[in-house]
């Protein structure tokens, strides 16, 4: 059994187990170990059975299974784990040798392991890893970051298993360090963007014009068929077609309006306000998931806070038109704060991002994966310093003509009591960024009465400071 | 000059300066000392002449002019000066002697530091300072946190020289640990929320009305008169009386819109969200002082994105009043937002904090001063655990009367392409919490459907997942 594995994998959980089967699949062998043996062995004896997989019960034994230079992914719990399951490894690995995160690590975290592992000549990956249990299996989004060289010899491995689309493979060398899981979390906070104004669509349509599953389901199918042809479009889609097998309803409005979240949304909001970069779509979608597990305070709000609650009464086709257009244009809006934050990460942490590339490896396997994402990458191809996507030519194309719609929509749910945050943020997103002059120089003034903080002028350079008691 | 001194400080900035000033002038004794020392000399022989303040050349000598318990107020940067300091004067204290931390410091440094400080029998007190260089001088807002017995031999000084309301002071015993400079942290984001919300109704008056800068000193000085009496919208007012000499412009539109900060808005959204408590209104605000120093992009964009300019052809007069309204709704809701974070901080770091005591301690002194906190102050007196503000009978009474002039403000806005992300946010954020179904039903279904994160159900307990994919 010695040194014939081409890679080894540590973390048989759903994904780990699918993305080894998704390598034997592609005739590479892969050795597998888990903290919990039996479960080697049953995943080896079960899914695995018949396929180029060995077993191994214990990091020595894993490793010494492995051809040099070793490679070995890890696929466990983000954080601590990652950790114990690197010192455990380390005894066994020699220089040269290839660790690869391949779960949603905090990308501060594979800055530090990739710092300190240099030290030790052992080369690290941070891999970010989209697609879900079904992506992994069949082709994942695959977001590789870390030693260049080191993604040289796993890329033979990882283009093969990662989704295929017309431009090449979903995966490609995004960056050094925590480059990789960088770009994974930003994905995430745009599905988080995505998710929730999909959701604000629903309940628009649901409650403004109290369209009915079915009607819902036809909606999205047409949508689906045109510019936001998109993964999360299809399966929405989908949701309205199943009903619930107990009450015979639908079965999405049997569901609990409270909303999970694992933590990389709220990453992503948190590293844009410490770049100082906007991001307030994705972050009211953040927050909009805070509120959903409010419900018992909501519910008890219900009762006491007044508040419009009433059906638009204009054509209900036109209408549904333009919650298209709304859609379209506030997506557009939240992959530009998206992208706008990677390039100030880019900036800040030297990564030397290629965001049309980046905008490839979206492109299919991962959850966001939509056909949209081709025209991100024809921005980038016709300008790859462009500052924002709002800006790209096709794209302030778009805005131009949806925005009618747009501001019919958010207007109208104003009007009706509607919560739209993710639409009305993306609106005043866009409302502010085509704003030569904001109200900020009344903030500096009221900053330099209070506090002495000084501000700039309009009219020549320098620093300025203001009396502003003095003779009023 | 041996120890007698009350109290000794470390940092004479103009803040330490002032608060050495403040103190001294109200009978106590202090002991000062700065890095560059020559400051000392300067301070004592100059501002400080005739008063009862001593100059050290050395952490010792500081030390060994104060009494015992020692109480050693630092005013130096936050962040690794603190910890410095802190190290250099450790070899001079002994058990029982306390620090007093009245920097803008993290909170969870302040915690850290309590932590490591109480191991060594030192009492260390992290206490938030607000009010600027005035407040300092003749009565900030203190509010101080860590260990409730040091707290009490320092009353005697901070309760003399905080600001005075018709309450009493406003300084009280916070809470444990961190909670003093969270409860300053949290008071910096609502003031970030005021600022750009005034901001908002500035910039619709402009360019919505066309005001010029006397109409909008009398607009704000009317306001002052009512419900939004306040230090911010006082200086407002001022701010518009005051002209540019060299252009005879008012001095406000020659400032530069480009917005500084210095960290405790950004902190404040990413301890929300560390939380998961919705702030949606301060949060817009941090972003709006980020988009705004974007200018250079914004100037570039203001030439190709489309989209309308237009004046409002209603009422002026009504449209005025709609402003005011839609201010003061907002406001409310990001108080609102600022107290549930208090809340949720207060249950997670087991604080136990008094939310109307908090309300006094802003009642005078600090920047978001205003006669509204009293409104505030009574909803926790007649209910101490109220879940959220918006609910509370006085508030809601506002609100709903409120709510036709917001919803036609920001609706307008919407239309006439001004950006008042506050504001929308604002609402978003009222119509949310009012509603006892939103649409995170279809981001549970989604989340299932791809990652299989299950969900809960409506109508009975427990835990669910669906094979979406079977049986359409």
């Amino acid at each position: 059994m010695e040194k014939q594995y081409d890679i080894g994998l540590i973390g048989l959980a759903v994904m780990g187990e699918n993305l080894v089967l998704n390598m034997a699949g592609k005739g590479f062998a892969v050795a597998v170990y888990n903290r919990t043996v039996s479960k080697v062995d049953d995943f080896v004896a079960g899914r695995g059975k018949g396929l180029a997989i060995g077993g191994a019960h214990s990091v020595a034994e894993l490793v010494a299974m492995l051809k040099r230079p070793r490679k070995v992914m890890l696929m466990v719990k983000a954080g601590k784990p990652v950790d114990d399951m690197i010192g455990e490894l380390l005894p066994y690995l020699e220089p040269g040798d290839i660790i690869i995160d391949g779960g949603n690590s905090y990308f501060e975290d594979t800055r530090r392991r990739w710092r300190e592992l240099a030290v030790k000549g052992i080369r690290f990956i941070g891999m970010g890893v989209s697609g879900g249990e079904e992506g992994a299996l069949k082709g994942p989004s695959l977001m590789p970051g870390g030693d260049r060289d080191a993604y040289q010899e796993v890329a033979p491995i990882f283009t093969r298993i990662a989704a295929q689309v017309a431009d090449g493979p979903c995966c490609a060398y995004v960056g050094p360090d925590g480059a990789g899981h960088y770009v994974k979390m930003v994905h995430n906070g745009i599905e988080y963007g995505d998710m929730q104004l999909i959701s604000e669509a629903y309940y628009i349509m649901k409650n403004a014009l109290g369209l009915s599953a079915d009607e819902l389901h036809r909606v999205f199918a047409k949508w689906n068929e045109g510019d936001l042809d998109s993964y999360l479009i299809e399966i929405t889609r989908d949701i309205f077609t199943k009903y619930d097998d107990a009450t015979g309803l639908p079965l999405v409005e049997v569901i609990l309006d409270k909303a999970g979240q694992k933590g990389t949304g709220k990453w992503t909001s948190q590293s844009a306000l410490d770049l100082g970069v906007p991001t307030p779509t994705i972050t009211e979608a953040v927050f909009a998931r805070c509120m959903s597990a409010y419900k018992d305070e909501r519910v008890a709000a219900a009762k006491v806070l007044t508040g419009p609650d009433g059906r638009y009464t204009g054509d209900r086709y036109e209408f549904i038109q333009a919650i298209h257009d709304a859609l379209y244009a506030s997506k557009i809006c939240s992959y530009a704060q998206g992208f706008a934050l990677l390039k100030a990460a880019s900036a800040e942490y030297q990564w030397d991002l290629d965001f049309g590339e980046v905008a490839l490896l979206w492109r299919g396997g991962c959850i966001i994966r939509a056909r949209f994402l081709d025209r991100i990458k024809e921005a980038y191809q016709r300008d790859p310093q462009l500052p924002n996507l709002l800006i790209d030519p096709f794209f302030r194309s778009v805005l131009d003509k949806a925005q009618a719609n747009w501001r019919l929509v958010v207007k109208t749910c104003k009007e009706l009591g509607i919560p739209t945050p993710a639409f009305s943020a993306s609106l005043d997103y866009y409302d502010s960024y085509r704003r030569a002059v904001l109200p900020a120089n009344l903030i500096q003034a009221q900053r330099d009465y209070f506090g002495a903080h000084t501000y700039e002028r309009t009219d020549r350079p320098g620093v300025f400071h203001t009396e502003w008691l003095e003779s009023k």
